[in-house]
C-alpha cells in the first residue's frame, strides 16, 4: 500500500514554502505601490491556507514506512503542485489559465519560454516572481538530481549514487547536510553572479532576476529581448560563465569545498562539457565570420553565448540566431537535444548520458567484430555498474519517442513541422526557444493555441523528471500492492 | 588476417551479374530503335570486363577459411561496388556523376527518390533498369537480412537465426535452398503483381515497371506523377497489397508453403504492422474527411496508400499527402522513421524493433517500480537472447543520433531543417520523398547540390546495411589481427 499520509505532510510543506515566498513580489509591489501587490497577498494567502490545512490533515505523530513508491509519487505531486500554486498570481494578474500555469512551468522547470510580452511595462513583483520560481526550481531539481534519481535508478543516475554504501541510519543525516551543502553552493553562486552583473552596469533589480535566471539556468529575462537587451560584451561573457556554472555538477562544487580542489577539472563529464562547447563555439564562430561576414570579436561572443545558452539549457537569447542561415538553425536544432551535466540545473539528454551511450556503442561494435571478447567498461574511472548501460540508452530511446510524439500532438493543433518539433524539443529538453518564426529565438509562445500551451506545459514536467519518474505512475503495478 | 581474395571472387561475380542485367534495357532500347542501347552496351562491356578480371585474379581452388569480417566487409563493399556499376548506364545518359550514383543507389537501396524529371519522355531501357535495379536490389536485402545479418548480429536480428542450431556442414546447403526459396516467392510475387496491374489497366511496361518497384519498396516510377499518374482505385487498392507483401517476413512465406499455413497470421510482428497500418490508415482517413472535406472513399484510398507507402518505406505517392495540412504532415513525419517487418524488402527501424523496445521500456518500468521482481522476456512466444535487447535499443539510439548528423551536414549544405532532417529520415530508412517544398511529395531532388546527393547516397547505404554493418569497418580493432 501506497503511503498518502507522508506524500499529504510534504506536499503541504512545500505550499507553504511557496505562500511565504509570494510575500517576497508582493513587497516589491508595495513598495512600488502598485496595485498588483494585492493579487500577490491573495494568492499567498490561499496557498498558505491550504497547504496548512494539509500539514493539518496529514500529521501525524507515528512513524511510517516510505519506499521506491512514495518517492516517485511525491517527486512527481510536488512538481505539480508546486506549478499550480506558482500560477495563482499570474492568473490573478489577469493571464489565462492555460497561459499562467504555462509560465509557471516554464519558470519552475527552468525551461524559460514565456507567454507574457511587454515585460518592461510589467510591475516588477511579477518579474521578480518569475525570478524567484527559477530560483526555486533550480535549487529544488539539483536535490531531486543529487537526492532522488539515483534513488530511483532514473536514466542511470544510479551512477551518482552518493549516499550508496552507507548504513540506512546515516543517510538521513547526510542528506540533510547535503541539502544544505547544495543550497550554501547556490546562493554562493547566486550572490556572485548578481555582484558581477551589477558591477558590469546591471541596475540591481535586472541583476537579481537575471542572476536567479542565468544561475538556475532558466532564461526568462525581464526585457523582451531577453539577454540581447544588455549591449555590453563583459555582461555576456559573466553571464556565459554564470550559465555554465549552473550547468556543472553541483556534488563536484561540495567536493571541491571539502578540499578535493581539482575534481571539477579531472571529470570526465565536466571535460566533455567544455570541450563541447568550445568546438559548438568555435564552429559557430568560424560560420559567422566566414559564412556570414560578422567581425570576429562580435561573433565569438554571440555565437558563445548563443552555443552555451542552448547547451546548458539556459535559453537565454542574443541576436536571433534562427536568422544565421540554414546551418546554424541545424547546428542550435541538434543541441536542443544536449543538456548540461548531471545534478545540474540544466536539463537535456545530458553530456553524460552521451559519454555512456558512445562508450557503449563503441564496445557494441567492438562485440560484433568479436563476439568472445569481453571488455569491461569503465566510466570516469569507476567500472559501470551492470543495470546502467541499458538504463542510459533506454533514456534515450524513450526521449527521442516522446520527442516525437509530443510533435505529432502539437501538429495535430495546427502547429508547423518545426515549430512542433522544436518546440517539443525545447520543452522536453527545458531549453526555451525553439526554432521557426513563431517560437524561434525572436518570438514569443504568446500566440500558440491554448492547448499547446497545455502540451507543452507536460513536456517541460515530464523533461523535468526525467521522463521514467512521471511514466512510472502510468504503470498498473505502480499501484497495486 | 583478413580474406580478401574471396571477398574479390565474390564481388567480381556480383560485377558479372550486373553486366548480363545491363543486357536487358540494351535489348529493350534497340528494339525501340533507340540509341541509348549503345549506352547499355557499352556500360555491360565495361562491367563484365572488370568483373571477368576481378574474377580470375581472385580465383583459387584452395579453400579458405572465412568469418564475421569478411562477411562485414563483403556485405558493405558488395552494396558500394553494385552501385558504381549500376550508375555506369545513369551517367553514361548524360547525368552528372553525382546524380548518377544517388539515382543507382536509391534504385538499389530500395528508396526510391529520383533526380530524373521528364520521366515519361525518357528512352524506355532507362526506366527499365531503375525498375531492374529496385528489383535486384530488394531481392538482395532480403537474402541479407535473413542470411548475413542474424549472423552478424545486428541490431537485434540474432533473434531470427534460421541456421542456428544446426551443424556447420548443413549450413551451406541450407543457405542455398533458403536464397532459392526467397528468389522463388520474390519472383511469385512479382509475377502476381504485374499480372494484377495489367488486368487493372497498365501498359504491359508500366506493369513491369511498377510490379519491380512495388514487390521490392523501392517506390521509383515510370511517371512524374508516381503512382498518382493512375488514377484507378482498383490499382491504387492493388498496389497497396503488394507493397504489404513486400514489406512482410519472407521466411513466413517460405514456412507457409512448407505447410504451416496459418504463420502469418499467428506472428506478432506481422500483426502489429497490421495493425499499425489499420490505424494509421484510420486516423489519416478521419482527418481527410472531417478536417479538409475530402470525400470518404476517396480518402479512404489515398490515405491507405499513403500510409502503406510511406510505412512499408516504399514511397509511392498519389496526390501530395503534404499539403493535408499541418496534422498530416506530423504524422507522416513519424511513419518515415518505422519501416516494415525484418527480413522483407522494407528500410526502417522495422516493426520488432519497435515491439522489442516498447517490450524493454515497460519491462524497465517494472524494475524501477520492483528493483528486486526478475520477470522473463519473451517475444514472438521465444525468451529473448541475452543480448537482443542492448542491441535493440542501442540500434533504435543510434539510428536517431544518425540522422541528428546527417541532417546538420545537410543544413550544412543550405538546405533548409524541415528538407534535411526529412530528406535525412527518409533516406536513412529507404523510404524515398521527404516533407518540404524541395523534395516533398510533389517535389524531387533533382534540385539538391551535388554535395547533398552524395551525403544522401551514404545514408541510403548506411540505412540500408542497417548502420552497423558499416559503421563496425570504421573501427580499428576491425583492421587488426
Amino acid at each position: 500500500m501506497i503511503q498518502f499520509r507522508p506524500i499529504l505532510l510534504a506536499l503541504g510543506l512545500m505550499a507553504c514554502l511557496m505562500g511565504v515566498a509570494m510575500l517576497v513580489p508582493m513587497a516589491v509591489d508595495y513598495a512600488d505601490s502598485h496595485s498588483s501587490w494585492r493579487t500577490f497577498a491573495v494568492s499567498a494567502m490561499v496557498t498558505l491556507f491550504v497547504g496548512v490545512l494539509m500539514v493539518l490533515f496529514a500529521y501525524d505523530n507515528r512513524p511510517v514506512k516510505t519506499g521506491l513508491r512514495e518517492a516517485f509519487l511525491l517527486t512527481t505531486l510536488c512538481w505539480v503542485l508546486v506549478c499550480v500554486f506558482a500560477a495563482i498570481p499570474f492568473a490573478g494578474l489577469g493571464l489565462p489559465i492555460a497561459d499562467a500555469f504555462f509560465e509557471a512551468v516554464s519558470a519552475l522547470t527552468t525551461t524559460g519560454a514565456t507567454v507574457i510580452t511587454n515585460l518592461s511595462g510589467q510591475p516588477r513583483g511579477i518579474l521578480l516572481w518569475r525570478a524567484l520560481l527559477q530560483g526555486i526550481g533550480g535549487l529544488g531539481i539539483i536535490v531531486v538530481a543529487i537526492l532522488v534519481l539515483p534513488f530511483l535508478r532514473i536514466g542511470g543516475m544510479q551512477l551518482f549514487q552518493t549516499a550508496g554504501s552507507d548504513r540506512p541510519e546515516k543517510i538521513v543525516p547526510r542528506a540533510s547536510q547535503l541539502v544544505a551543502a547544495i543550497c550554501g553552493v547556490f546562493v554562493a553562486l547566486l550572490l556572485a553572479c548578481m555582484i558581477v552583473f551589477m558591477l558590469l552596469g546591471m541596475t540591481p533589480f535586472d541583476a537579481i532576476c537575471h542572476a536567479l535566471a542565468t544561475v538556475s539556468t532558466g532564461g526568462l529575462s525581464t526585457h523582451d529581448q531577453s539577454f540581447g537587451y544588455f549591449k555590453s560584451p563583459a555582461l555576456h561573457w559573466a553571464a556565459i560563465f554564470f550559465m555554465i556554472c549552473g550547468a556543472l555538477p553541483f556534488v563536484l562544487y561540495i567536493r571541491a569545498m571539502r578540499g578535493d580542489t581539482q575534481v571539477l577539472w579531472r571529470d570526465v563529464q565536466v571535460r566533455g562539457f567544455l570541450m563541447l562547447i568550445l568546438v559548438a563555439s568555435a564552429v559557430m564562430t568560424a560560420w559567422l565570420t566566414i559564412a556570414r561576414g560578422v567581425e570576429f570579436s562580435d561573433a565569438l561572443h554571440l555565437a558563445a553565448f548563443n552555443v552555451v545558452s542552448v547547451i546548458t539549457t539556459t535559453g537565454f537569447t542574443a541576436g536571433d540566431f534562427a536568422a544565421w542561415g540554414p546551418f546554424a538553425v541545424g547546428v542550435f536544432f541538434l543541441l536542443l537535444f544536449i543538456g548540461g551535466c548531471s545534478g545540474s540545473t540544466s536539463g537535456g539528454i545530458k553530456i553524460y548520458r552521451l559519454q555512456v551511450a558512445s562508450l557503449l556503442t563503441r564496445s557494441h561494435l567492438q562485440h560484433l567484430i568479436s563476439p568472445n571478447r569481453i571488455v569491461p567498461l569503465t566510466y570516469n574511472g569507476r567500472r559501470l555498474p551492470e543495470d546502467v548501460p541499458f538504463s542510459v540508452v533506454a533514456f534515450f530511446a524513450v526521449y527521442m519517442a516522446t520527442i516525437g510524439l509530443f510533435t505529432v500532438v502539437l501538429c495535430a493543433m495546427g502547429l508547423d513541422l518545426v515549430t512542433a518539433l522544436s518546440g517539443a524539443a525545447s520543452a522536453v529538453s527545458n531549453v526555451g526557444p525553439g526554432l521557426g518564426s513563431i517560437i524561434g529565438p525572436s518570438g514569443s509562445y504568446a500566440d500558440l493555441p491554448a492547448g499547446a500551451k497545455w502540451v507543452l506545459s507536460g513536456a517541460m514536467l515530464l523533461g523535468r523528471l526525467e521522463l521514467f519518474t512521471v511514466l512510472v505512475l502510468f504503470r498498473p503495478e505502480f499501484w497495486r500492492g
